[in-house]
């Protein structure tokens, strides 16, 4: 079927100049690829340069493990690109993290079983055993690392050793209740994705529900990003809402911000899956 | 037509007793009404009750200019009530304060026009003379009082006398960009509906779609609320939002603003319109 | 807490007369009970009157098991009204159908497992085995009852006596995809949840997402319905709505409304459990 | 200002072959201009290709006269591609088509008025005169022309004499109440902008609101779309839907379809002035 032809994608940004969509497309061109999609945009702000590009392989004359070489040599230097490439038919590995609340896991794993998702989920960690069940179900490891605010150090220690084993491409909090040190996530550099149960940046922190009843806001929402050092700050993937009335108790936005946490979480796993998110300082370009 | 009957509204609220819709509800049918509406509901944490209703008041046994007193006889003054009575064919007078901003105005001179709404504008007043052609192309008195730092408290009695001189039964700050002094606001008490160009609580103040721009929010919002003395913290009436891109510019997400401005602001003067909105501590219960 | 008082809930319609509020109120106050919500509309096309009231029974002085009686013969013979009454702490018992798709089946069951909905699954009943192995994760007794156009009759016979041995409050179609027969429709009136994955009436029948596909809408969405021997005619319960573009493929109509499905399937769910939904002539009253 | 530098746009489809982005990037390229904005895709199901690039010509070497020509023989005809070609700073010529609703109009002229559309307004035409005050407001000629059945076909050619003399590259039907004959719309194939007011295809037709209130729907939509010689049939732009509730008469439905038709409407025209749509048989892309 002609949407499973196999293809490539590159995903670029740069300095803004003349002749950097003519020297990736050339490139593709003389090698035999045939772009499939193409999407480029300058900021003006920044005058800088994103790009996606997905190009049919079937007939690439580059073999596939010199493609990154062959590109960075003919094109990507000359422009001071950085980029990541990926074959759109790879499987990623996804690493899990889960507290108490079981409905973005039952989410993703949903998904994930029905093959919706092509992924791989090596492990899944917690701070809690209450959700082991679930990963037995599906037949995934769970490790339950608990964590104080005393051993969190050494805690976080055996999860980077854990994770090194398994070398996820790259990690979902899926409600996980705690905050990473520095340390971990600079392990994992835009690799780490969150799902914050609130508007970013109307409620960082906790108990985000609570304050929007005590505000008696009209919209409440959910906002996926990737982790950075700076708590609830860092560059946004997806976002949602949904309407709230004064009937609504702080119970009934609980429930129904839950609804918003777990597909704007899926939403971004999928954008993720589809190489489609480029971060660039604090922001993401969503292609 | 059915949808034409000569009807009553009121609103009410008191600390949450047995026996409250009870009372209205008898008290409505001793006198021959027919209830169209009732919406009741008691807040648990506030432990109060909030009401509206409206019935046919075609057949009622008790004068117009006399249903107030009857009913603050007979079943406010038991229960502590607090209650604002209308009758829903009375034409309300709507003062409008602008700026430079064209759009939110035209959207209510063009219901105001049409007679969408039921409502009369006696006076439009800016601190600007750049909209008078506006109100010159629907006949509608324009005062421009211009606003310095120095000159903000005598300027605003010159605003409360002309207000005092066509009594409005509630102000629209329409895109209206200057902060009211405590005095002026003490004036008119959850009778002035404020359209903030952004999302609240996430971004009050000037300038907020910078500083959703700067964010790299992936959702914009504006809010309509009553204007108290806690600067753009007063309850909130209707919010909208809408999906931006990192395509879009700064001067995009005001464009797209202005969208959400003027129907938010639409929206809650509809609401008032139609006295729906009942304001308590620093929420509302739009019914 | 607050929120946990025992209560009682009615849903009440009949010909729109005077007096209707004030009789269900009185009765309500007469006994000691507290009215917690109350929510009346006229339809002014119909005149016919609509309502539900829940109140605090927790010094109401009719014994819970005569309350439907004293209800019946005080109130409502005299305005020939309709009604159903609920304890709202009562649990429900909900039979599910189910085919071959599983995210309507496992958001049902992550809410059900989680408590977030206060309800019993006796048994689920599919045409295809396929997902088995769902209901035994969650220890849910699952029955395989294949359909053909030849033995549907004798086959519905089967579940028909299955439904009869547990007696299910209401029936919910997660993507069950047989059509139902009169006959057994008939043993459940306004008591079957269907969810259609469309739009209605947009797209009725099947396979809606290659006629939107094809059609080049921009908008999808999902209808959740009573289901009535009209097909894909029912009154609406629920529906939302999500945006696609041009680089949407019929792969990914099928994937985005497949969230939209399970949404809507739960929210109907929900305003069922809490006895908010009063279906009348094709349409609902959703309170 | 960044924002503003000037800029070409070719939008372009053509049946997909291997090097159609390379060889439009080189010709830009090659003769010094810089991309701004690429946005590429491939219809699978059609294996077809669309194209929008838009780009610097600040320092374009091809004199802005002749860029169609260069264009046309060193890339489009080897790829047999069908293409326009746009200055981003030519203001464009709008005709207006209305009937007896303000709503759009208002909305419209308020854009234009404000310079918030960069967009030249020539003559207004209407069956009616009601709203030729409103273009008296704003100085735009205002040619009311009556239509019945017996005199469409010689009113429709003085419509026609009318736009031939003002040439207005496309046409918007702002809530326009009458049905165009074939031969008027071939007169301006893929430039006619309609707005229906329902969501299509749901509700083709005439009075469309009254069906969704006695379908009992819980969201309404409206839809802009080009006019074709099949009946609200023609590809669709852009479509945005609003909730409704069983308290909603059709007056009410009337009143929120309004707001939705004059924002769905603005927001087909604010695509057409920006060059972003691309109609290909039923459907379009909208970059």
């Amino acid at each position: 079927m002609s949407h499973q032809v196999d293809s490539a994608i590159l995903l670029i940004h740069c300095p803004n100049t003349k002749g950097v969509v003519a020297a990736v497309s050339k490139f593709i061109f003389d090698y035999k690829g045939n772009i499939l999609e193409m999407d480029q945009h300058v900021d003006p702000d920044e005058n800088h340069l994103f790009m996606r590009v997905r190009w049919d392989i079937s007939q690439f004359e580059i073999p596939r493990d010199e493609i990154v070489d062959v590109f960075s040599n003919k094109v990507g230097i000359h422009f001071g690109m950085k980029w990541r490439f990926h074959f759109k038919d790879a499987k990623l590995k996804m690493a899990l993290f889960v507290s108490k609340f079981s409905h973005c896991l039952y989410d993703i794993l949903q998904r994930y079983k029905s093959k919706e998702w092509n992924v791989e989920i090596p492990l899944i960690i917690s701070n809690h055993p209450n959700l082991e069940y679930i990963a037995n179900q599906f037949d995934i490891p769970y490790y339950v690392i608990p964590i104080t605010k005393e051993n969190k150090i050494e805690q976080e220690a055996k999860e980077l050793a854990l994770l090194d084993e398994h070398k996820p491409d790259f990690i979902v909090l899926a409600r996980y209740m705690q905050v990473l040190t520095e340390n971990f996530i600079n392990h994992y550099p835009s690799k780490i994705i969150n799902i914050h149960h609130s508007s970013l940046p109307a409620f960082p922190g906790a108990r985000p529900y609570h304050s929007a009843h005590r505000r008696g806001v009209k919209i409440i929402g959910a906002t996926s990003h990737y982790v950075t050092t700076d708590l609830d700050a860092g560059p946004i993937i997806a976002q949602d809402v949904e309407r709230v009335t004064h009937k609504d108790s702080v119970k009934d936005l609980i429930r129904k911000g839950k609804d918003l946490e777990k597909t704007v979480l899926s939403q971004a796993i999928w954008l993720q899956l589809q190489h489609k998110i480029l971060p660039y300082k604090n922001k993401t370009t969503v292609f």
